[in-house]
């Protein structure tokens, strides 16, 4: 077999890449438990008629069949054409109304998975990443306090990543009431052509929106002047309600609904600048085009990294699922987490202090003597110090490479025995200084730093 | 959307039941980074080449294509078509060789991941399912005692579940080359047929498998007899080493491969007995007919729940991956992680003390006051205690159902600010036993018991 080549769009990471990931991971999920979500996982694979629902996403889905099916055996009718799901959102809808009869709501749910876009891989798009997803859902109704606080969390999981050199995060927040209030205010009736041209100002600027905006959704010079007026404003304290109501007010356009959402907006921002401070901005051309939100819309940039997009979005929906009976309106956010750990790593912003988990290599000085080197490995783990044993009883510097070249602190020497039979205390070294010292692997304990590999900022 | 039903062969788990899977799965973990594994992820596919390489498996891929594929764009001839892995190793091997100059050997590695395979569900079989895997793999060689410890770490993590419940294991190992050794002896080189009928033992019984050695294996009636015999051999001391010998100077069929097959399995129920006493069971019949294991073979029932099928199997390749210049010979074992976990939970053998994180529902006295609760909940997470605040100011009976509802042990009340503008002590109240005391959110803690939701057994 020829050496495989990898697959683009399909991210793997060295051991030491991993370390950094699974922290990442356990940071996020921890942070997830600390604000009370639930954790779920859902299979991979949705009825592909579930993953059409939208009809923008189509393009993307991995559809599944099986090589069975193939070789001429037809599906029977019963059974489903199934895909890949391409994000948490819809596995998660259905999941609430499968279960909707033994699930307790609001449902606070954090779910971290792997999801699959069929799509070619490009500027750093992936076709296998992990999300790692917050929601909260109710049954009937969700009051908005909980837009303000899915945002606070994912920027407290997100400082908390501070720590080994992930840069600060900024949190852009809009409304679709404040949008759809203003563009109705001044006279424009089709708020979702709107928003999907405003989604494009980052890629083709002002000029093009704004002709897209006469030419597409039917606006006039001055409706599109305003439009872009309000993308323009940004801001981190509630100063930014008053810009955007003074705006409003300039071209007679103050609608209830933009009221509401400026309240809305305005509260989010008051409890922002208190709980996460600098973290979370207002910023109006805020559009996620292609969702369908109804009230608050998030993204979020790593603050040095703008160009990587959003590494964290999100929004409301008034209607997450629902079934005829019930509808469960939510709210939540979705880190992509591949796309921020292959910057960490591709930036060299962080590091794993060593590839492997052992602390220790205990030393093996004879094949017969395995056993010996096995029981003190056995002690030193009965006391959660990760160990591994020599593969070889090679020469002692042989084995003490072996430490080095993983990254392996300390080799610990079992006490040899003597011509007399005497049998000499063990030693272990510190590979790093050279120091070595009698040990006893009853006792003895790395220091907090050497116990576990860690994630630290790349010096 | 009408109520989804659940997709046959595709488990999913309410969230008390996740966080059962989340406690083994951590558990595995954290035992395998213990003993040194360093843990990877691969992804979730392969080229369909690779996967198709053993003829064997061939059925059970799912095979993947793009839903634009599908509407007459045909796929470009250097994009290779992808299929679901259908379990860990085909991935790993391929793995080691495309980063064989990045990684140190001998390898120790965990993966823990989802895999899928397109067969019919049936006797509990899953259609996607969890796999907790370990090997450890060399470049060109790889002692035995490795075949001696990847058994042990299993006993060890398995052996840790024991404590939420698990019940005991019992791992079965047998030696390629002792079967091999003795089936030569007896005069029949059709190695691989015999080891293919002698698997089926268990399924069809002694009698129908001697009639198949002697239809499909050209066996005489003595051969098929010797066949049975040797199968019908188990034992976790030594002394089971002298019976297969015994056996095979009966029918004059001692051969070197034999002894060599011996001394190795040997070796293993020694240690065992020392290691992991009562766990490891030398059984003679285990063939694991469909794989391509050289070495040790080992396969594991829960003891009580024999009918279930192995939870735990694997063995050695002396070819693990092969890349023309080298040879990556190398053990491992992997563990059926949903057979175990559907098991633990429909058997009711083990609960979640409850079915979210949070330890603490603070309540809210009016929405006016819920910057109060939000506050008094980020002094608790800060001292890492799992908190949720009350969703709306319902009547604190309200309040309280919620928490109970959900098993949350404890209900918080901010201080009220009294007529006088005095403000009221925290308090804090134990809704199982209805006790409320005064509480200071900067010093209160919980038990560790209550702290975090824990897995223990059914009672």
């Amino acid at each position: 077999m020829a050496k495989p080549t990898p697959l683009s769009g399909f991210p793997e990471w060295l051991p030491d890449g991993r370390i950094v990931e699974q922290h990442v991971l356990d940071t996020l999920r921890h942070t997830f438990e600390l604000h009370g979500f639930a954790g779920i996982e859902t299979r991979a694979v949705e009825p592909l008629d579930q993953l059409l629902r939208k009809g923008e996403t189509s393009k993307e889905v991995y559809v599944l069949s099986r090589l069975q099916e193939e070789d001429g055996a037809a599906r029977s009718g019963s059974e489903k054409q199934l895909g890949l799901h391409f994000d948490l959102t819809v596995p998660f809808a259905r999941y609430v109304l499968e279960n909707a009869g033994r699930i307790a709501f609001p449902f606070r749910r954090y779910q971290i998975q792997k999801v699959w876009r069929g799509e070619r891989p490009q500027d750093g798009r992936f076709r296998e990443f992990v999300q790692a997803d917050i929601d909260i859902v109710g049954a009937g109704e969700l009051p908005y306090h909980f837009e303000v606080e899915a945002p606070l969390v994912m920027a407290e999981a997100l400082g908390a990543l501070g720590e080994i050199g992930l840069p600060p995060v900024r949190i852009l927040v809009n409304n679709r009431r404040v949008a759809e209030g203003f563009y109705r205010g001044v006279g424009l009736e089709d708020v979702e052509g709107v928003l999907r041209q405003i989604d494009k100002l980052d890629k083709i600027g002002p000029e093009k929106v704004s002709e897209l905006l006469v030419t597409e959704c039917g606006a006039t010079d001055d409706q599109a002047k305003a439009c872009l007026a309000l993308a323009s404003i940004s801001g981190s304290d509630v100063a930014v309600i008053d810009e955007v109501r003074a705006l409003a007010e300039s071209y007679g356009a103050v609608t209830e609904l933009l009221e509401t959402g400026l309240a809305e907006l305005g509260a989010l921002i008051a409890a922002a600048a208190q709980r996460a401070p600098g973290v979370v901005v207002a910023d109006l051309k805020i559009a996620r085009g292609l969702d369908y939100y109804t009230g608050s819309v998030y993204e979020t940039v790593l603050v040095g990294h703008e160009q990587l997009g959003s590494v964290c979005s999100g929004g409301r929906y008034d209607t997450l699922a629902s079934d005829g009976k019930n509808t469960y309106p939510g709210v939540g956010l979705s880190i992509g987490v591949s796309r921020l750990v292959s910057r960490l790593l591709s930036a060299d912003l962080v590091e794993a202090t060593r590839s492997v988990p052992s602390a220790v290599l205990v030393a093996v000085a004879s094949e017969e003597e395995r056993a010996t080197s096995d029981a003190v490995a056995a002690a030193l783990r009965a006391r959660d110090i990760p160990v591994e044993v020599a593969p070889s009883a090679a020469k002692f510097g042989k084995q003490i490479k072996y430490a080095d070249r993983r990254g392996i602190p300390f080799v610990w020497f079992p006490g040899s025995t003597g011509e007399d039979g005497a049998v000499g205390a063990d030693q272990v070294k510190d590979i790093r200084s050279g120091d070595q010292v009698d040990a006893d692997a009853a006792s003895w304990m790395p220091s907090d730093e050497d116990r576990w590999p860690r994630v630290v900022p790349r010096g």
